[in-house]
């Protein structure tokens, strides 16, 4: 018993350091931090082993799920995290890394992090949170204004005022889309005479009350996955989330919108949102905003534009025309931890009218009372950290024209990496660039040539196997390690059917024109290997068959 | 023109700088991060200025909307947010600050956090994460395993299953609880038959399918605010969050949820889901989970607990008893960035059934692909970092007896706590503490004598002058800067009505029972202010009236 209480005494003491020492920069984990402070990137260069473990091999390494009952000298963990998980992480921020949305990171955001999880604030409140508070509402207000260039009037009563906010602050893009739906739908279905509004009555009473059998969400083919969350999580469903086709550069067909506007109301479906996108996830363009903000005018509903990816655009002044009709959007959505730069986490919604997060207002009695300056009274999310000072720091930082300046390098590069595509013989670029995301393909010139000649059967054939090929050459790219591209599935013109492509998004700023031709090489010696050789030349026996047998070169005449 | 051009050259290479230079140990960020890493306790104490400025004057700080054209210098930019920002923001580590959930972290959770911003990963699939997606498979596992008590052969059979998860992480207890009742909704409204499910069909049809007007939530008046967002998100409406009065200890009444539910079902309303509470935000209170569990299953409908706060008492074996019952809970909801002592932006929901979440599965051409173990197909979230990271240190570094410990000390410096305000003349406990936290408010004991003869109307005007009395007690408190408790208003016997009290959380190891007399004796000094005892004297006047007048003391007589 005497025994049990030293033990405990003695583990009550070590608890406490644990709260009280800091780690001794000769630790293995101050060696680590200080290691990071001083050269991140050499860090990760060194740290994270490029050639890659298979996924069933490191799962063996965090199988057990039982909570260890003694604690761990911080030490061993850190060896532990060393090996097994730094290690086999992947290498987000190398300038070959060009197949995720993920860059590198500017060296203050890291600092400025450890400062901001050091003092560990709640936003959901003031009092968690104080000048965060205002330092978030002012994150807002820069980016509504970036959005929606109001006037310093309207800044000036909006920024600060204790009833409104003019957007929300999220922990990623999903979530921003999925408030502005929110929002789009409590708005439509808002209190009018005895009907007490959808908050509170919920969304069958809502339909009743407006007369109609469900509410539609339209967006094209390339509209992020997240709208098909928000369809079912605000109980419209996937159904009423209506896709709508595209032209050939991905943008969405205006004609076929309307059409199929017509048919919903015919079936006596209302449209709740029209979903404009500002840098698909696949392809990085931009459909016509303004042509859309017309529609959705016409139609009086919500017009929400997802510039999760693309939004930054704004700040370059030779290609911000790209996304003009912006400002006529109900709703924006904008990821800070994808083009402003931020660590993963921090995304934001933006509504043009400040006082429309009404509709999804709450409050409680502890918190969010009526009044109060508490920004959670707006938020989907409760609890939240103070990522609001990365982007502000960016802003800061980094300044309007500096972030134009890495736009414009994202958007150059990728169209030099469209023109070596296109140059090449053995690449067929699948989509276009306006931004800086493109796919293509792994495709020899003649066999193009051939597919144009080709019966539907045919081509169908190439393609799956061209697919396969594409998709092993992803794979094989992938699990060497030095480079990557990602890949997805796209309808491409010519072609009426899906094909598998490379996508390749250019936002790091340290990938040079030499690191593009290195991944376009390192591909061709990858389709060299035996089972990829295999495939085309399956593809080289149907291309012989669409062209005919070949030209015999008659031995005897010589 | 070439001016420009230079100009241009130069913000190019110093972008450049922004990406590959870290900050100089010698600058003023390089110096903000050493003392932090030092000594995190004593930058927080130097930086944080104690008094508190108007949140007015702060705001002026925050007030443009515009976002600078050109850059700043991160020395600059520092110093800024220095002063403006870390001294005017609020130290929610101190021992002394015990209004909130936020505690101080545990040393290592900087250096770690750290690393996980270097690294960005993104958790919302393998091929951005890769290590990280089987570690935070593990850590859902472990917590799962803390709550259902399965056996290793269930864990081996689904802790990397490439088509289920055993739970979600999520950016905090808000999207745990929405997705547990996503989840719950979307189990109930199953496909089957013609039927394919609210998924798809939308909850409208679904209510036909059901055959049934609505479906409800039913929880106790102590239930989180999030349950609302989530009755109105989901499409349900706050109409049907059901709320069921408590017992003396802020438990759920079972006899009046009964009847509720019989009352719904003669209005053709059907549970949706039963949520108990395994620690009320306001109270620390724990619902009979057991009792709710068989009327659950009597229901046959979906049982939820909200363990954000009370989760980790699993921990301690002496406490562990108060959630008896848990384990019979089809979802759990559990907060890591409280009593796990994770910074700000963690929670967690593990479901019973590892297939539960097929119910708002989803996938993408270019990710979350059928088969593949990328978690983001069963999140609400997309794009997430890697905070299981520091979930993982957590449960490996302190260990199930570290944890088991620090609940422990909470729960028994409640108890101190509650002792010394029962032993105080001056203030009377609110809630009797089961887990850390309380609440009380200041009403000297005659006063509470007096009430218990009031008429009804006497006694409400006590407590509303009362309600000043705390409400501004609190306030000057919190403005001193001191120390700090939050306020909430509860109904609470003997009185009928809801009133003002002062509420506690007691999770913060370095809070010692010094540190809690001085909070109750710096609570005694502030009520001898002006405004507050002319409160005071306003109560004394009622009293007289209540007792009659003071029996009158012959001066006569000697």
């Amino acid at each position: 018993m005497s025994k049990n209480r030293e033990t405990a005494r003695a583990t009550l003491e070590n608890l406490y350091r644990i709260f009280t020492i800091p780690e001794a920069p000769d630790s293995t984990l101050g060696g680590i931090d200080q290691a990071i402070s001083r050269d991140v990137a050499g860090f990760l260069q060194t740290h994270i082993v490029a050639l890659e473990r298979s996924l069933d091999e490191i799962e063996a390494d965090f199988s057990s799920s039982i909570i260890p009952e003694e604690p761990t000298y911080v030490s061993e963990y850190t060896e532990f995290v060393k090996e097994k998980l730094v290690a086999q992480s992947v290498h987000t921020a190398a300038p070959g890394f060009i197949g995720h949305m993920t860059s590198a990171l500017p060296y203050f955001m890291l600092p400025l992090s450890r400062l901001m999880t050091a003092l560990n604030q709640n936003l959901v409140k003031v009092e968690t949170s104080k000048a965060f508070t205002p330092l978030e509402r002012q994150v807002l207000a820069m980016l509504h204004r970036l959005v929606y260039q109001n006037d310093n009037a309207f800044y000036d009563r909006w920024v600060h005022n204790s009833e409104h906010a003019l957007g929300a602050f999220c922990s990623g893009g999903t979530i921003a889309n999925v408030t502005a739906l929110w929002v789009a739908r409590n708005r439509l279905c808002s209190p009018s005479g005895t009907f007490r509004g959808i908050a509170h009555e919920g969304l069958a009473r809502s339909l009743k009350h407006l007369g109609c059998d469900g509410l539609a969400i339209l967006v094209s083919r390339r509209g992020h996955y997240s709208l098909g969350k928000a369809a079912d999580l605000l109980g419209l469903g996937r159904d009423n989330l209506t896709k709508i086709d595209t032209d050939a550069n991905n943008r969405i067909d205006l004609k076929q919108l309307k059409e199929t506007c017509r048919r919903l109301q015919d079936e006596n479906i209302r449209p709740l949102a029209l979903v404009g996108i500002a840098g698909t996830t696949e392809t990085g363009n931009v459909d016509p905003l303004q042509e859309m903000a017309d529609f959705a005018s016409e139609l009086g509903c919500h017009f929400h534009v997802d510039a999760a990816w693309g939004g930054p655009t704004l700040f370059s002044e030779r290609n911000r025309y790209l996304l003009d009709g912006i400002s006529r959007a109900d709703s924006v959505t904008l990821d800070a931890h994808k083009q402003l730069y931020v660590p993963m986490g921090a995304g934001m919604v933006v509504f043009k009218d400040p006082t429309a997060q009404s509709a999804i207002e709450h409050h409680a009695a502890y918190i969010l009372r009526h009044g109060s300056k508490d920004l959670g009274s707006h938020t989907l999310e409760g609890s939240r950290p103070g990522k609001a000072l990365l982007v502000h720091a960016g802003l800061s930082i980094i300044g309007r024209k500096g972030y134009e300046l890495l736009i414009d390098l994202g958007i150059e590069r990728a169209m030099t990496y469209a023109e070596m595509i296109r140059q090449h013989p053995d690449f067929e670029l699948t989509s276009t660039p306006q931004l800086n995301i493109l796919t293509y393909r792994y495709c020899p010139e003649h066999v193009q040539q051939t597919l144009l000649r080709a019966s539907e059967e045919q081509r169908l054939r190439v393609n799956l196997l061209l697919d396969q090929v594409n998709q092993l050459l992803q794979k094989d790219q992938r699990e060497a390690g030095k480079t990557f591209v990602s890949r997805t599935r796209l309808q491409v013109s010519p072609y009426a059917e899906e094909i598998t492509v490379l996508r390749v998004v250019l936002a790091n700023p340290l990938t040079t024109d030499e690191i593009l031709e290195s991944v376009l090489a390192e591909q061709c010696l990858i389709v060299l290997q035996q089972d990829i050789q295999a495939l085309l030349k399956q593809v080289e026996t149907i291309c012989d068959e669409i062209d005919g047998p070949p030209v015999e070169v008659c031995a005897e005449v010589n």
